[in-house]
C-alpha cells in the first residue's frame, strides 16, 4: 500500500508501454525525449501551470485534451528545451510532433499529449525531436526498465530520477499506480508542478478522475517549494488504462484510490524537494494553528521562500528570528505573542519571543540531512505539513551558468 | 540641488547635532550606538515596516510620536542587536534607552525615538546601551564628521556608509536636506525601509512632512529591493528642526523641498542596492506601460526577487526567459505576446518570443558592475524605475552564518 522510492519494488500498472532515446536535444548526450503511451488508449485528468507565460506544449495539451474529451493515447516528452516564448513556432512544432507521434502509432494527434522541459526562448529543434520517433516507437515495452529509462530521459538538471508506486486489492483484482516525475529548479508549482506522470490500471472515466487528482495535488505539490519559481511548463498528468478491470465507481474503490494516488505524489514531490538544486537539507514545515489550509500554505511559502531563512538552513544555524520575520511578512493577521516555534522537539520561540534553549543542540540537529521545524500560530484548527530545502552555494553554481 | 553621495560635499542643515560610540553590542568592536539631536526640537514624519512581526523600538517610536504630537528632540540608534521578538522586556529596555538619553538631554522620554538593527530574538543589552549614552552626549557635534560617524555606527553587513544631501534656495536663505541610511540585507521595503534618517532645517509642521515623506519614499525605498525580506524595523524618519527659518507654506518652497527630498531618497535607495549583501551587479528594472505604479511594482518585485534571475545575473547569463517567466508568474494578467524585453539597448525579447540577438555583446553588456533592464508590457502607460541586484555565492556566505 505505500508508496515506494525508485530504488523499490515497481508497482507497474498494466496497459501501459514506455521507451526513452537520444535525440540530440541536451547537449550533454544523455537521452532526452520520452514516450508513454497506452495502447488500447487511457483516460486523463491533467493540471497545468497557473503561470501566465505558458509553453506551447502546455497550449497545445490543454487543447488537445478538450477535442479528445479527456482521452489520451501517448504522451511526448522532451527534456533540454521548454519551448516556451517561442510563439506560433513553437505551437506547430509541439503540433508537428504529435502529429509524427501520431502518424507512428496510429493514432489521431489530438491524442497525443505533447511536454517539454528545459531553457526557455530558444527555438525548440523539433526536427531533432521527430528523428527520435522511430526510436521511441521501436523501444517501447511495458516492463519497468522502460519506465526508469523515461524517468531518466525527462530528467534536466536532476541528479536522480523520481519514480514512486503503490497497488492496493480490490477482491481478487489489484489496482496499481506508478508515478514519474522531474524537478529540480523553479519549483513552487502554482496549480501544479514540474513535470509528473501518473499511469494506473483503474478504469475511471476523465472527469471522475480530475477531483481525485486535484485532491492528491493540493497536499503534495502545491505544499513544496525549491525556490519560489513556478515554471512556465508544470504539468501533472494522471492517465488511466483501465487494463486491471477495476472500476472507480465500485464500492469502496474511490477512497482506496484516492490514499493510494496522494501516496504516490507524496512520495515523488519529497522526491524532487529532495533533489532540489543545490539542496543539502530537506526541511519539513509542519504549520499548526492555522485558520485554513490555504492560510498555512502562504506562511509556509512565506518562510520557504525567504532566502535570509534558507542560506541560514544552508549553514545549520538556529535563527528562528528570520522565521518569525517571514511568519509576518506573509500578509496573514498572525499576533506575534501566540507564535511558537520549534526545531524538532526543541522549543526555541515561544509566544513570539526566544525561548532558552541549547543552541549546539540546535545547531546539531540542523546539521542533518532531514530535519522538521514546527511553527504553532494559535489562530486556528489547521495544519500543512510543506516540504522546501535550503539555498546554498551550490543553487547558486548551478543557476549561474546555465544557457551559457 | 543634485543629491550628492558620500564622497562629495555635504550640505549639512542647520539646527542639529550628532555623535556616535562604541558600547559593545557588536561583537565586531566598531561604533554601534549613535545618536542625532535637534537641540530646539524638531517636526518628524515617519514610515515604518509593515511586517506583522514589529521591533520593540518601532512601536516605542510610535507610540512616542502620538504622544509628542510628531515633535522629536532625539533619535538613538544601535546596531548589532534587533530588539525584535523579545516581548515586554523588549519593550522596556526600548523604553529605559529613551529615559535615560532624555535624561541627559533634559527631555522627557516622548520626545526621543529609538531604533534598532542587528539579530532578532536576543534580549538587547540595554545596560550596554545606557552605558554609551554619556559618552554619545559628550561627542556631540554639528559638523560632517559628526553626521559621518553616525552613518557608521548604524552599519551592520554594510560594507559603506550611505549618506545623500542636497540644497536649495529661496531667496537670499538655503534649505539643506542630508540623510543617512544602512542596508544591506533583509531588503524589499514595505510601507518604509531599513534604517534611514533624513534631517533639514525646513520650517514645517509634522502633519504637511508625512505627505511629502510619503511621496518621496515610493519612487525610491518603496521601488528597490535586495533579497525580499521584508525587515521587522524598517524605518524612515524625516527630521526638519526649521533652522532655515524658511518656512515649508511660503510660496515655491513644498515643490523645491519635495523634488530635494525625492533626490536624497533615492541617491540613499541606490546606495543600499548598490551595497546589498554580496551584490556584484546593480540592476535597474526599467517597466513600462503598466496600468498603474502599483502594476509596474508588482511585476518588478517579481523579478527582483526570482532567484533563477537573480543567478542568472551573478553569472551575466542573458537568461531574459527567466525574466519572462516571472513577469508571468507576477500575478498580473499581462500578454506575453506583447512583451518586449531589453538587455541595454540590445532587444532579446519581442513580443513575448526570442528576438535575435548577440548574445556575446549582451554577456559582456551584463558583465559590467551596473546594467539596465527594460520590460515593455504593452498594458498601459506606467512606468517605473525599480532597483535591484545579483544572488551571489557571497550572498549565501554572508547569511549561511550569521549568529552562530
Amino acid at each position: 500500500m505505500n508508496p515506494h522510492g525508485p530504488d523499490e519494488p515497481v508497482y507497474l500498472p498494466a496497459g501501459f508501454l514506455w521507451s526513452a532515446a537520444t535525440a540530440g536535444i541536451k547537449t550533454s548526450g544523455y537521452s532526452d525525449v520520452a514516450l508513454a503511451e497506452a495502447p488500447l488508449g487511457a483516460s486523463a485528468a491533467a493540471m497545468f501551470t497557473r503561470n501566465r507565460v505558458v509553453a506551447a506544449p502546455v497550449e497545445v495539451g490543454r487543447a488537445h485534451l478538450r477535442k479528445s474529451k479527456g482521452r489520451v493515447r501517448a504522451v511526448l516528452v522532451n527534456a533540454g528545451n521548454a519551448n516556451c516564448a517561442t510563439g506560433k513556432p513553437g505551437i506547430a512544432a509541439a503540433e508537428r510532433s504529435c502529429a509524427v507521434l501520431g502518424a507512428a502509432l496510429e493514432a489521431a494527434p489530438q491524442f497525443i499529449i505533447p511536454s517539454s522541459t528545459g531553457i526557455i526562448g530558444v527555438p525548440l529543434p523539433v526536427e531533432k525531436l521527430v528523428a527520435g520517433v522511430p526510436a521511441l516507437a521501436a523501444g517501447r515495452a511495458g516492463d519497468v526498465d522502460a519506465l526508469r529509462s523515461f524517468a531518466v530521459a525527462i530528467m534536466t538538471t536532476d541528479t536522480r530520477m523520481k519514480l514512486a508506486s503503490a497497488e492496493f486489492a480490490v477482491g481478487k483484482k489489484t489496482v496499481r499506480i506508478a508515478g514519474v516525475g522531474k524537478g529540480s529548479g523553479m519549483i513552487h508549482p502554482n496549480m501544479a508542478t514540474m513535470l509528473v506522470y501518473l499511469f494506473t490500471d483503474l478504469e475511471a472515466e476523465p472527469g471522475a478522475l480530475q477531483g481525485l487528482l486535484k485532491a492528491a495535488v493540493d497536499p503534495s505539490f502545491h505544499a513544496i517549494s525549491v525556490d519560489g519559481d513556478t515554471s512556465t511548463n508544470d504539468t501533472v498528468l494522471l492517465l488511466a488504462s483501465g487494463a486491471s478491470k477495476v472500476r472507480l465507481a465500485a464500492a469502496g474503490v474511490a477512497r482506496k484510490f484516492a490514499e493510494a494516488l496522494r501516496g504516490v505524489c507524496a512520495s515523488l514531490a519529497e522526491q524532487i524537494v529532495r533533489d532540489g538544486e543545490g539542496a543539502k537539507h530537506l526541511v519539513r514545515l509542519q504549520i499548526h494553528g492555522a485558520k485554513s489550509a490555504d492560510e498555512a500554505r502562504t506562511i509556509a511559502r512565506s518562510i520557504a521562500n525567504s532566502p535570509l531563512v534558507k542560506t541560514a538552513w544552508a549553514g545549520s544555524d538556529p535563527n528562528w528570528g528570520r522565521i518569525l520575520s517571514s511568519v509576518g511578512k506573509s500578509g496573514v493577521a498572525v499576533n506575534p505573542a501566540k507564535i511558537n516555534i520549534f526545531f524538532g522537539e526543541q522549543q526555541v520561540c515561544k509566544s513570539g519571543m526566544a525561548h532558552r534553549f541549547n543552541e549546539k543542540q540546535a545547531h546539531e540537529y540542523l546539521k542533518q540531512p532531514e530535519f522538521e521545524i514546527r511553527i504553532e500560530l494559535g489562530r486556528g484548527k489547521h495544519s500543512l505539513e510543506f516540504l522546501t530545502c535550503d539555498l546554498t552555494v551550490e543553487y547558486v553554481h548551478i543557476n549561474a551558468d546555465y544557457s551559457t
